[in-house]
């Protein structure tokens, strides 16, 4: 295990044992990486972070935690539809060391079944960011979002985010992104997408979201827009990562998809190698 | 890994990418234990064995290969119905080194998906073998076999078989198989179970099929037969090993369940493992 990628995470308590599914899947899927776990938060407790890097060390990988302090999100606006916990993503910038200069972002909610180090190993060309977009170009979704974000990017979807951090730091200003959340409060609808797409959309390489971040919600408009290529099998050997998008995740939902049954093997295996 | 199990395949050239699978599965289900694999083979050349032993390396594992010769089964009925390989299963008693007390026989048509070593562990008491059996007790079919083959048993599926091998070695007589044979030629559906379950069936412990040996093709029956508790969350946390039995396998089957997925996503994660 000689090559290593860091992977980020920015998550509360109750979301561990998400990315712990999360780790186990990377870690079957992508063994001969070696991985830093980054984990920003602010609730954990001394006892919580300890934990979360015995999880890591029980994979292989090293975990670091990074409690937010009150001050770094002082003159953040925040209300009831959106918390500070939403910034933490982008102002990963500024908590994550210098000497990092390239993390991937995941959501919590989103399982790994293929090796994920060709998205580490992609060539950020003149880009901060790489991400997918969920809409396809001429989808009229894409178009309302494109005229209400005021950009002519694809609306992406920034569960699954490669970031240049040294890039990264030069152009994420909290104060562009505090001005923009106070200007335009009454459009967002994610608030933390919304802000990424209007502010870095222009910055931002699209990879393809059936590859690295397939919304599992979606199969048949998968399987219709690719004309049935991709079906089961082409999923199960392209598709390095299944994103549980939207309330219905695999671990609360009433109605359940093979991709689900997957997610619980995962989740089965996790339990199971816990310490 | 300080914890050890043994186990036997019998199997043909062509197989042995399905034993892969299965060994994937069980280092990904299993991870705390170490396993000697043993094939019993007779068409495996010099390379092909030196690639299995590889394999097996690859997951940590030490493999054994036995070249059966001709010798072995000079007085063996063979005929277009049955080949000799129908007898390796039996005969790994005459086979495998003395030394060696236990054996976990598996199929190469399944998969892990719970730890192993619970059945492993499992007490033999005065049994000389552990199967189970996929028909319920007041099935038709069990009757039918009952009277077929003169036992009072359960009608055992001999696809996975633990055998205790100071005791099977003083019970398998290889002249009984082939009386067996010989006289009985002309009832026999499976012969080597039927072998099995006529000669042995009665120091034969019964397991139960859904967690050693779930017949993926009876979903809706364990549903209905268990009133509705083997349901997906159950399998996946239960289940130890998922059989696929019959002629549809997952590598060539037309019509395809979430067990076939799973399956699938072994089948890759084994093809990206390989040497």
């Amino acid at each position: 295990m000689d090559k290593k990628m860091d992977i980020l995470f920015t998550a509360d308590s109750n979301y561990v044992k998400y990315i712990s599914v999360v780790l186990k899947s990377l870690a079957v899927n992508d063994s001969n990486y070696n991985c830093c776990v980054h984990l920003i938060h602010d609730d954990l407790n001394a006892e919580q972070e300890e934990n979360f890097r015995k999880m890591c060390s029980n994979y292989g990988y090293t975990g670091h935690t990074y409690r937010i302090n009150d001050q770094l999100l002082q003159q953040a606006p925040v209300n009831k539809h959106y918390s500070s916990a939403m910034y933490y993503r982008l102002l990963a910038v500024e908590i994550l060391p210098e000497t990092l200069k390239k993390v991937i972002y995941l959501d919590p909610d989103l399982l790994i079944i293929n090796p994920l180090h060709p998205l580490w190993e992609m060539p950020m060309e003149e880009y901060a960011f790489l991400a997918a977009s969920h809409t396809e170009d001429h989808e009229v979704i894409d178009n309302l979002n494109r005229v209400r974000l005021n950009t002519d990017t694809p609306y992406y979807n920034t569960g699954v985010l490669v970031m240049d951090l040294e890039k990264a730091r030069n152009l994420i200003q909290k104060q562009d992104i505090y001005a923009y959340i106070e200007k335009n409060e009454n459009i967002m609808f994610l608030p933390d997408q919304d802000i990424f797409n209007a502010l870095y959309g222009n910055v931002t390489k699209a990879i393809p979201d059936e590859i690295w971040n397939y919304d599992a919600r979606k199969y048949p408009q998968y399987y219709v827009s690719s004309k049935g290529l991709f079906d089961e099998k082409w999923i199960i050997q392209n598709t390095a990562i299944l994103h549980f998008c939207g309330k219905h995740k695999p671990w609360n939902s009433e109605q359940h998809s093979w991709f689900h049954y997957i997610y619980w093997h995962y989740m089965q295996l996790t339990e199971r190698n816990e310490p």
